[in-house]
């Protein structure tokens, strides 16, 4: 059952066969069948399961080249969760994508938690997506000077940037100084797509009409790594990169002790510890599994799924009230989603975005706000779980009073 | 055909309906079907497309709960590949699972020019799996003596782990000492699966032979947060989760210029100013773009694509030898992936690693080699697009003479 | 010799005596003598050195308390370093406090090369200093409105956080949204002081009118610890805090080989090597040894010293041009200086001020260039001893044409 | 009295005169006067304060080189600190050289509070100093095989190494792989020096004997920058540089609130602020300002003070106990500090650390407890402040009941 590789190959030995192309059209069932069957012939592997799906391919261009079928990622139904965000509210059933096992089951034991609160507060509050371009100049006081000038002709380049985009629009440009080169962060709104494609467009425009209009006329180069695309970084933790929103929760024993047999005491007992770990490991997120909920998300949503590389970064703030309460935020600094555009519009992700009601135009916030609702029942789930099972037995003792 | 959420709920509401059940046997098209028609009259949305699948929901106990149906992903096929690694050796082709235009193309491209140097090197060089519990004392000189102890009975504790488990088996102990608390970082080979769960449950045995057998009897709970599960950390970086794999090339402008109207040099160039950035940006990634080819990757291969929030942290570091031809390295430092267990023996994803001759027991080193090659050949594309657009008109100018 | 502590305490015995002070005039010869004698009785060690000073005790106030002496901290003179700044102009002869021997040695060579090659390149291209309160809220929504009242407010903030310094102007409000609270970052230009004290009383001040004019009189902290004084950070990497002051120099082969036994092409070999070692360890500064110049020059010329925490971070960023010469940046982030208040108008630190020319107002710029261009000699001197001494003898084959 | 800067150069013209020396003996009071003389001659500016100095320069060989006089830094004595414990026990009169205002008053007062408490404890958990080299290879598996012939011949290594010094101990060498790239991490024991010097020579012969005895002989270079020497680092917050040392308390209202006018729930509410903000801002140490005391501790004691750049590094981590009780502690990650050897036998240097009883062999681990104890009064202190000052008018409503 298992294949083996095609050709054993030295490094003179001539490429493998091309992969087949339909010069015609290269998005119908029958070009992928004779991409698989190149497949099979190749490696041996016939891809049947692969070769099943129930769209027409000619909705691809645009989301895939050398089509060949589908990968089929289970879902799972999740929730209901109840939501108070500014644009998602009520109860929402929640499609997760994995293959993790009990990854569904936590989130919905969660879910039942905050739902039972009377539900889970979310906030939108930063929107924009980068493209950092980059200038040189001959030295640092050149490029010093290249700083000021971008400052004093902000408008003029907002409008060659939003001339190539009927949404985008240039709300900043972040600039950073180092030796002879000015790094320049652009920040945009971009209403529901994510917005990469958008921004690079609309900043290739403007470093041109910058390029055309500077008295030096610089080099620049399109990226100069700090967008940071497809990475997490602190800049993104600071400065928000896509989405930043909150979910909020205040937690009363007297609903948590039953379900998930802790109490708000000891979260925030374990809290000081898990963050203390955050901080000397140099963790991108100081809370527990952030990823796990908005991947799940993300694939079954037809969002990029890469951007979980920034998209997990979070920050956790909490207090014990004086009550007993307990505070729980979680803030994800750099979640990157969409509603138009993208992944967005296939078969099983465009249901998936309708069943949330999110699909289409105006959808995107009010998907953020779904995705930090569901990433903090999925904390609150899990962090229980650490306590409960390892924990709550002796858990008088963390909270000792004898040192 | 946008669906409107369910209702309008104030917080004192009543939560909306259950999600269906089916106690005798949860996992049948028959439930996952009522559960699409109780989606469609909660939510208005008819999960058509969602309930399009090929196999027997029967396999899926561990791997979802709930189960309605399937995110169609598309999947594109690039290559051939040529890699030269320990254990892929060949020319393969790359199923990649995206909704993301152009980066199929792109890694295709980047491919093509590894293969036509004769291959990309690929190495696995470092290999284990984390769960990190902490441990609680009075204060921090008890907490060393903890630590003295711990290494004292490393056999002890490694065989109360692997007693859990047939394949894992404990590395090394790492301490980290904050307060009165002592961080262990246990760090087990765990063979083909990517091994979270068997950590944890090993981890977790040796937690409580600790207990019962330290003098002090201490509390501990299971993750103190520095494991870093689902989280990129410089922890990571320095220490490695899962795989550490380097994937290298030599590129020679005479293979190099033709196919991407670049040459070493000016990547050398651009090198410069992309790592200043991604050092004043804190990215957990020098490099370009390794997520995006580590998601197609693993959602098409069944991993937990959650991972990609360790696995795109990456470190590239390249030079330009005498000769003129261009060394490029990425380090991989938290590369977490399986052929065994998860999700890779579902049916999509199954095909996909048989393609791939990774599939199951010793495919996973295999497996983490070809992620390396594929993500060097998205970075060789992308990298040599930005410069082939934007800079190469005047690639004379950034190595200029007159400073 | 060696003395013996005081009492050997239990913790429940009287704590030891209390040092003396006089309550008429605690700045005198005579106190000063008292608290000298005073640790000769209860630690047996008499300070003798530390007793003996050149100044009055009576231009102490604002500057210590408890004054018992002085500390003696061996200055040594390198130079001359042309600089050819904006502020510094001409060859400086540099005092440097220090107990460690070969830095001054060392820094006097890189001046040299620096100087041979017609002088460094330096540039402040930012300057603010920051105080960073947070206010607080009962949820995220809530200080998101706040943030927008603050960024219309801007101009009646200044005001009032103007109001209580001559020279402090606020430039600018970072603001940084976690949970239900706003992290501000107040930037102030500071003129010639460091200005923590100043930006401090300027901020309660804006936070005071903050409070009392916001319709919900929110609470705040002065410090949320984002500002981050005596630490540093990567905001500080970004955002800069004091001065962000960039050093150049173009080295030649010909004046460069001679002089260090390296060649440009070396350094960049090696420079990509260490780059990548700062990257994963998680460097504040991927060059060598900036706090080395910059804390001898801070001892001799009254710097708060402490502020080497945010003042050695620095990134270097280089090329070697097509002529084979070889481009070399540092940039120094967070570079806290001053020449007016503080340490400045004492004794020794006055005379060392002066003779840079700095001392006083209109100063701190100069002294901020002359600062980077010591640290570019430093990087210089040190990075060319390390190839030199283990590496050079078989410099040719990093560079190797064999991979 | 301003002095201007020596001849207005151009970059063509010739470099201002050379500093004088005396190839007899550089280290009389008469060339230092020579030199102060040469000063006034090119700058204008009379030495007259440096010039005052007790001690004859003949001691000086080692620590400085070009000698023109003396730093004098201010010196106030705080204290009583009661401590305990392992190798400092008793109450300390504590000298701090420094040249700001309010810092010895602060530092006293939080020494107070500890004092009262019984005294802090203090404990060094962890100790080693760095060297990291780095070898060069022809590929990541050349290099991964290096690194395991390294393991099987530490005791070869540990021997070549151990033979450059009577006191280095070599404990551990710590791997990291990048590329073709092997780091090595040298970890030893020191004893009471600090041990920079000691290592470095340690390590280069024991590269040395790698490079002899490795079937390869590569080239190494003996920094790869992940020492990682005068930077702070995230690898010196995890492994540690110089000494791990913790100090804790815990605090009791019936001594905080009348001495500091605060509680520990006061306290602990805004530890969760101020580390959130830590967390975002990317910060070296969550706590206060470490800096602060170690940096005035260093000056007065002889202590290389450009390593505060690595020893400011902190972790505070505290739990508010059942009894109201506020424990509280401190871990600095990366001290390095010596009693002997460095700067530690110059006048006032030494008469301060005879003071403390930790002159000399047997007092570096007694020091580093004394570094931890004040660092956590002055965390008392200011914590305490920001609070009374700003923000307990109101500390009812933080924690509030009505989210």
């Amino acid at each position: 059952m298992t294949a083996e590789t095609p050709k054993s190959a030295s490094p003179a030995a001539p490429a493998a066969a091309k992969v087949p192309r339909d010069k015609q059209d290269d998005y119908t069932r029958e070009i992928a069948a004779t991409r698989r069957d190149f497949v099979a012939a190749q490696t041996g592997t016939r891809l049947e399961h692969v070769g099943h799906y129930s769209f027409s391919p000619d909705v691809l261009p645009g989301n895939i080249e050398n089509f060949i079928g589908v990968a089929q990622v289970p879902i799972g139904l999740a929730g209901p969760l109840r939501i108070n965000g500014e644009h998602a509210q009520g109860d929402f059933y929640i499609p997760m994508a994995t293959t993790e096992g009990t990854l569904v089951a936590s989130y919905n034991r969660g879910m039942r938690l905050l739902t039972e609160h009377g539900g889970v507060k979310c906030t939108v509050v930063d929107d924009h997506m980068q493209r950092s371009p980059v200038f040189m100049f001959d030295d640092a006081l050149a490029a010093r000077g290249f700083g000021e000038w971008i400052t004093a002709h902000h408008a003029d380049i907002a409008a060659a940037a939003e001339a190539t985009t009927r949404i985008g629009k240039l709300k900043r440009i972040g600039q950073y100084a180092v030796g002879n080169l000015r790094y320049l962060r652009f920040n945009y709104a971009t209403g529901d797509a994510a917005g990469q494609n958008m921004v690079g467009k609309a900043t290739l425009a403007a470093c041109q009409w910058i390029q055309a209009n500077h008295p030096l006329h610089p080099n620049f180069m399109l990226s100069g790594n700090i967008d940071t695309d497809k990475k997490h970084s602190q800049i993104n933790t600071l400065n928000t990169r896509g989405k930043r929103v909150i979910a909020e929760i205040t937690l009363k024993d007297s609903i948590l002790k039953p379900l998930m047999g802790v109490t708000g005491k000891q979260l925030f007992h374990a809290r000081q510890i898990s963050q203390a770990g955050a901080f000397i490991a140099g963790s991108a997120n100081n809370a527990a599994h952030a990823a796990n909920g908005i991947t799940a998300l993300f694939i079954a949503c037809g969002q990029d799924v890469a951007n979980v590389a920034e998209s997990h970064a979070a920050t956790t703030y909490c207090q014990l009230l004086d009550n007993g309460d307990y505070y729980w935020s979680i803030t994800l600094t750099s979640l990157i989603c969409a509603t138009y555009g993208g992944g967005t519009g296939l078969a099983t992700q465009r249901e998936c975005l309708e069943m949330l009601g999110c699909y289409g135009k105006g959808g995107a916030l009010k998907f953020a706000e779904i995705c930090a609702g569901v990433v903090l029942a999925g904390e609150t789930s899990l962090s229980s779980a650490i306590l409960a099972g390892d924990w709550v037995s002796s858990h008088d003792q963390l909270g000792r009073n004898r040192p």
